[in-house]
Order: C-alpha cells, then structure tokens, then sequence
C-alpha cells in the first residue's frame, strides 16, 4: 500500500488526494461535492473538536443549535452577505416526493411547494441574529457567547476533499457585545485561541492578521484570520474571526437598552473553523511514506508491533506487549497492540507507517530476552532499541519530542519560504516558486486584484505584528505604510 | 418566573410547551418546525451525547459522517423506504440564487436547476449502504460497525418541540454483518446499551420489546425498542434498533464473499435516538415547579447561593463558598455558584428550582458560624441543614440518591399506570385514562388498525421477556398466545 500513491515532486495535488483517501480519512460520495469522512479521518476530527470546544468553554462560550434552513427573505437582509453567498447556495422548493403518474419512479410532488424557498445554511448569521432579537432586550443580556458545532453547504464548483467540499462541518460561533470595543476584542481574543490551537495541537505555525477588505467575509467590517504555509508553497487560510460591527443588528434589528437607558444597536462577532483544518493537517506534516499525524491528534500515538517466528513466540510477546500498553495507557497515551497472526510484520510496518502514527514499538523475541523493545518515531523515520524498564516515561517525552519537532520543521519550512520582495520583476519570479512573499502594497483593491490577474496571487493577510515601514508599492509604486503578505492559495 | 406557567393538571401538553421554553431549553425559530436549541438545553444534550458515544465506543463502534444529500434515485432502491420517508421529504432542487429581475430581491435563479434533486436526509440507510458497496469485500472486512452524529430532517406536519420537530439532531448507527444471527445480536447489543442508557442516565424505565409489522421502520425485517411511560400515562418510544435482514444489501448490490468463497449479501442494522429524549427527560420527571433534571445529565448538579444583609457579609460569605466549590468539584461535582448581588435569594431559590438543578446549598451568616450549610434537594424539595465538614462526600452520595430516587419514583408510576385488561369494554375505559394495558391481540394487522381507529391506542411494543399465556384477542376474540402493550402514543 504505502508504495502506491504519487510522491509530492511527482505531483503534490495527486499526492494529496492519494493520502486522504489511501489512508482512510475521507472519499467523495455519490453527492457532487460532498464527502464521506471515514472512522479514521472522523477520529481526528473528532479529537479537534474536543480541544477547540474545551478551549471555547474555557473562555466562556455555550454551544446552542440553530436551523438547518434560512428563509430566502432572511438573505436578503444584509446586502453584501447574500452578494457573498447567493451564488452557492443549496435551495429546498418542495416538501413532499410522490410516485410518479406511470408508476416506475418518485417525482417531487409539485403540489407540495414551499410558500417561501429555504436556503440551506452555508453559514448562519442571518437565522441566529434573527433569533437574537428575542434574546437581547437589556445590556444585563450580554455579552451573549455562543457556538455551533454543525454542517453547512456552499455549492463549490471544484471541490477537494476536506479542502472545499459541498458540504463540510465546522463550528461557527456567533457573539453579541454591548459595545464595539468589547466585540473587537472578542474577534482578537479567538484569533488568539485559533492560533494556539493550531500551533498546539496540528503543530502548524501560523501568521495572524486582518484581511484586506477585497477577502473579507460577507458582512464583516474586519476579517481576522491565521494563514499557514503548506509544502508546496501555497496559503491555506486556516480560521477567520470577523468583527461584523453593528451590520447584522441593523439588518435584524435587534437592539438593547444601554446602562444608559438608550436604545442601541448590538455588535457582534463571527467566527469558524472547519474540517478543511483535516487538509492542513495532511499538507503541513505528511511526506511521501503517508500520513505524519502530531501526537496530540493521532487517533492511536503508539502502535505495538509483535515480530515472531512462531505461536509460542507470539503468545509470549503478547503478554509483554499488553503488559507495555498497560503502562503507557496509564499514562494517558492512546496504544494498539496490533496481534493479527493474518498480516506479516512488514506490511503492519508499512501500514502504520502510511497512516501517520507517531511511535511504533516492535518487540522480537531478543528484546524479551533482553527486556528491551525497538521504538521508531515517524517524524523522523529514525529507530532505536530501548530498555523496556520505565518504558512510559520514555515515551511519554518521546510523544512530546514529536509534537514539538513537527512544529519546528513547520517552522523552519516557512522561515525558508518567506521573503521580501521589493520589485515587479522578483515577484514574478518568487511567486512562481511559492511561498509567502512580503511585500509593499499601496492599499488599493484595484492594485490587488490586478495583482491577482496577473499570477494568481492574493493578500493572504496583513499582519497584525508588522512594523510599520515607509516603501513603495511592488506593483503601482505608490506609497506603502507597511509590507502585506502575498501568496497563491488554497 | 417559576409560577408563571400551567401546571400539569390544568393542561399538560401546555406544561410541556411553557416548561421548555421558559427553562430555557429550545424555542421554536422562523422556520416551520425547526427549533433552536437553548445552551441550556443543548448542555444537557451534549451530557447524552457524551454518554452514548461512550457506551457505543466501548461496545466497538466508530464514528464517521456522510452526506446530508440524499440523491432521489437512491431513495426509490429500496420499496418500503421510499414508502416510508417519500411524503416528508425536504426537497433540494437549485444551486443558486439571483437578484430578481426588478431588481427588488432575490430570487431562485432557474438555470441552476439540479439534473437529479437531492433529498436531505431523513435518515441515512441509501447513502451509507451505497458507500459500503465500496468498503465491503470479503468476509475480513465484517462486521462493519459505524455510528454517525447528525441532522435529519422530516416534514412533519405537527411538530412539538423535541418531541416531533421538522429538524432534529440525532445518532444513527449503520452495522453490516456476515451472518443473519450476528446482525440480529448487533440489533439487540444496541437495545441493551439503550436501556442501560435510559435507566442509568435518564433514570427513566422502559419497557424493552419488538413492533409489530404496523410500527415497524420502513425498510426493517424487525424493529426492537425502548418504551417510556410519561406522566400523562401516553407511551414514549425513546429509541430503536433495527435488524434490517439483507433488504439494503440487495437495494445496494452489497456482497462480500464469505470465509466458504461463496459472494453472499451482506445483512444489516440500523439504529437511532434523537433530540426527542430531551422530551422525554423532562416529561418523565419534571413538577409544577419546573424541570427535575436527573444529577447524571444535569449541567449544573449543584448550585450555592448567599443570604447575605450586607456586602461584607457577601465576601465572606462568598469565600466560604468558593471552598466549598473546590472541595465538591475535586470530587467531579458541577457546581455554580451564584454570587450576583443583581438579584435576591428568594428570585435565585426560584429560578433554579425551575431549571431542575439537583441539589441547592444555602449560606448564610449564621452558617458561618455553626460551620453548616442548608441542603436543599430539587426531587423531593426537601431541606435540611448540614455540618459542612465532609460536605463532598455527603453531597456525592446525595446525589447518587436523587438519580436513584427519580428512577424508583418513575418505576413505581409505571407500575401503577400498567394494566392487565381482558375485555373490550375494560380497555375502552382504562385506554382513556391513560398508562400501558397489557391485553391479548390476535397479532393481525387488521385488529391493530382497528384498535387505533377506534381508540388512538397502537401496540407499542411486544416485550421480549413477555411470558407465554394463551388468551382471547380483546378485540376480536380469536386465539393468542401472549400478552402485548397497547398505548396511546407521542
């Protein structure tokens, strides 16, 4: 198996989707569009969830659920939101299929039309600050700190498993605030939590910024977003966090009464992050043996391998193997013991390898011999034998080692792929080669989408640590307070 | 606030309706049917969901996630399916929306018309067993045991909140198996954990049993359940597990070639339950007072609350508080403790008597000084005052009582709400006074559609462990060989 899928040289593209779906983590289905995310793909995922939801609870937000379906009305409400979305949008007209008049099929019963179409959600400001207008009389209602975790569907033309699908499930978080300030630091404080969240669990560097206003959410006044810098020299936006002013309170009316005493519009935030975090995963870490899963998220962090020659052997490895497991299980790491006496030892090797876990213990009838057992890190490929005494703790900081290297790499990787540029021509040419190039823009939609028709590059974000330093635009020479990150993107 | 809603004499389905929205528990939202999910009552959902993912975790189940579109052809593979589903169909029959041609808003835009429409699912058999085509080969690959979290959504007619919504979130698991004997073991391992669910975490008794063919789910060879008596004395099916013989397998072309080299189909399982045991949870022991929400699910199990003349005393008070909260969640505890001076004592009784929160700890200044706290517990509302040295421990154990007690309480009102009725004119009058009547049927479908018609009461179950006892149909006198369990029915 793992011999069978292209390398990245070969052609990352291909690479990519040979992985997700080679090593089980998700499948087109029979949907256009939509994706089936497999047990050991939705592990991962799963393990996601769990530290973001964690990490939104300790910072004082509630999950609640809203409505799959927004009435068509409700779209039109804020101008440039339904601009953003209309074009993709999944529209239910019918409630009811019936055998058709000859019999042979199921046809939409036409009698059964909707009065008004329903739009499902591609996100859903619309049905919750229609929702919030109930919720929020008094400046005692707020702040109002809420999240969702739940599908959403965009009508993508070209779609890539994990990265832009159809259908694809995220958590969106939808907040009220009594002034803009509050809500401000609202959208800066989950930046935050989606920059640790990224660099502490999917070990993945990020840079945190603001879009510029030609990226920004439909609806937003500021778009806060994390970029990481995958293989192949391309962005991949990883999270947004949108400060919304007062737009969406306008557009749904919802107002409260001030400390004041004075009727005023509410200020809110959104935010979100997705199963396209699965692809990030995928392009940041793995190479061209398979998966590289960081510690923190791997569904199994060691896999125990027997090497045997006969039953008695295997029997006598597997009690020391159970033994192993025990021990390092009550250190709180996730272990399989993998038995089967169906599949050779090389091809478990190999399997293990493609799907990314991070350890791999091999115990042979020499190590019972010399209470020892082999341990390979696959950040590394590198191997070697160790006593088997303390064997927990051991590999405990070995996990940690993993997690911590897989970020450094990262790191490095972008360090090496990040560059200034200060003329036409070395854009030119770097933005063939990939990478985030940081350079002067005059600040211009019109610079930036001539830019954008010329290589395909876009301004991934402004960052918000930059310093500020006086240069001129790379494409119109105009004056530049501060260098912006551009790169071509997923 | 606690007074201001009907009690369960004077209209119980209004007691309903005004305990779930004024706890704070759902809403019904703009669009028809669908509700929104409080964080009130969504806290209490994840409770469940964290339990039965447990539980369906340790019995070797894995989760994945498959697409909410259903295509219309699939729907049709399998007769009684469609039968089932066709006529509450959502119906998805655009991918795009446009600005209208006045210009005035926007409108479904008719060249985005979709070639097949797609259903959004109201269950995921189709889909899920067109996927297993692909992961199904041999006998090696069986038993396939996966779970989903989802959406789905029925265009119900009559929707109560929890209850019956047009959109409800649920799990939905989709087993595939070898042999006949082991899909139908899968079937009844799933009802066990349902049960054991029910009872342990609910703390609500059901009757465990099979449906007669009427009841059974569209496209199941056999339909095992779960069936709670509400106060009301109406039945409740709070979940089912379905042997689905190898009707999908043939519907889907699904074969493996068994350890005999013989290409064979494959037989199946599929089972839910839903956001409806929100409903049942609080139907089963809420008061006039409000909710009664069992210590296993409850978000908060206890909550501490100052009497307090001064502010001086508040902080100290407080501080006497805050230990308190310590030394209980060392213990696992989930305490609140509310401190505003926004609101009196009395309101704070109030309101969380009507949230259900289990247990109630008052202090006040003459606590202090005696070192006791006032115990208060939500299901009996009795109060007694305690020293507050080991306060953990005698809360721990007081809250394994309250769990305990509410499912005694809820047993002996099944007890004393099931009958054994023997005559026709016996079962029209105890049908109308509500509860299970245990009666002879002569197990045709004619009879069962007669009983309802006349009566609005169906078999809701047919108890697995129901002894063998010949006897007369109550309704048509024709032999029988044991008693089944008619009620009227949510």
């Amino acid at each position: 198996m793992a011999k069978d899928f292209s390398s990245r040289e070969e052609n990352y593209a291909q690479w990519y989707n040979d992985l997700v779906i080679k090593a089980d983590l998700a499948e087109n289905s029979a949907v256009r569009g939509c994706m089936v995310i497999k047990p050991y793909g939705y592990a991962i995922w799963e393990r996601m969830q769990a530290a973001l939801d964690g990490m939104f609870k300790e910072t004082g937000h509630q999950n609640a659920y809203f409505p799959l379906f927004i009435p068509k009305s409700f779209f039109s409400k804020e101008a440039s939101h339904v601009e953003g979305f209309a074009k993709e949008c999944a529209v239910v007209t019918h409630y009811r299929l019936k055998t058709s008049p000859d019999g042979k099929g199921i046809v939409v019963d036409e009698d059964a039309k909707l009065e008004e179409e329903l739009i499902v959600r591609p996100t859903s400001e619309t049905i919750i600050w229609d929702t919030y207008r109930n919720w929020i009389q008094s400046y005692r209602d707020l702040p109002l700190l809420i999240n969702q975790w739940a599908n959403v569907v965009r009508w993508e033309m070209r779609t890539r498993l994990f990265l832009r699908t159809a259908e694809f499930l995220w958590q969106e978080g939808h907040t009220a605030h009594a002034t803009e300030q509050e809500a401000i630091e609202e959208a800066k404080l989950i930046l935050d939590v989606y920059t640790r969240f990224a660099e502490e669990w999917l070990a993945m560097p990020v840079l945190r910024g603001v879009k510029s206003p030609n990226e920004r959410f439909a609806g937003a006044v500021e778009t806060f977003c994390i970029e990481g810098l995958m293989q192949d020299g391309k962005a991949l936006q990883a999270g947004t966090s949108h400060f919304l002013g007062q737009n969406f309170a306008k557009a749904f009316d919802v107002k409260f009464l001030s400390k004041e005493n004075k009727l005023e519009y509410v200020w809110a935030t959104s935010w979100g992050v997705s199963t396209r975090l699965m692809g990030a995963l995928v392009m940041t870490h793995s190479d061209d043996h398979g998966l590289v899963i960081p510690p923190k998220l791997a569904p199994h962090q060691v896999v125990i391998i027997p090497i045997y020659k006969n039953a008695d052997q295997l029997v006598e490895i597997g009690r020391k193997a159970e033994q192993i497991k025990k021990e390092l299980e009550a250190k709180g790491i996730r272990v399989k013991y993998d038995g089967r006496d169906t599949q050779k030892p090389g091809w478990k090797f190999n399997e293990y390898e493609f799907k990314g876990v991070p350890v791999r213990i091999a115990i042979g009838p020499r190590d019972l011999e010399n209470n020892t057992v082999e341990v390979a890190r696959r950040d590394t490929l590198e191997k070697e034998v160790l006593q088997a005494s303390d064997i927990a703790k051991k590999i405990d900081h070995l996990l940690e080692q993993i997690q911590s290297n897989l970020y450094q790499k990262a790191l490095s990787f972008r360090e090496n792929n990040t560059f200034k540029v200060d003329t036409w021509g070395e854009f030119l040419e770097k933005i063939e080669e990939g990478g985030f190039l940081l350079a002067h823009w005059d600040g211009t939609t019109e610079t930036e989408d001539k830019i954008k028709e010329e290589t395909k590059a876009t301004i991934r974000t402004i960052p918000l640590d930059a310093p500020a330093e006086k240069g001129k635009c790379i494409y119109s020479g105009k004056p530049s307070e501060r260098r912006v990150v551009f790169a071509k993107a997923y």
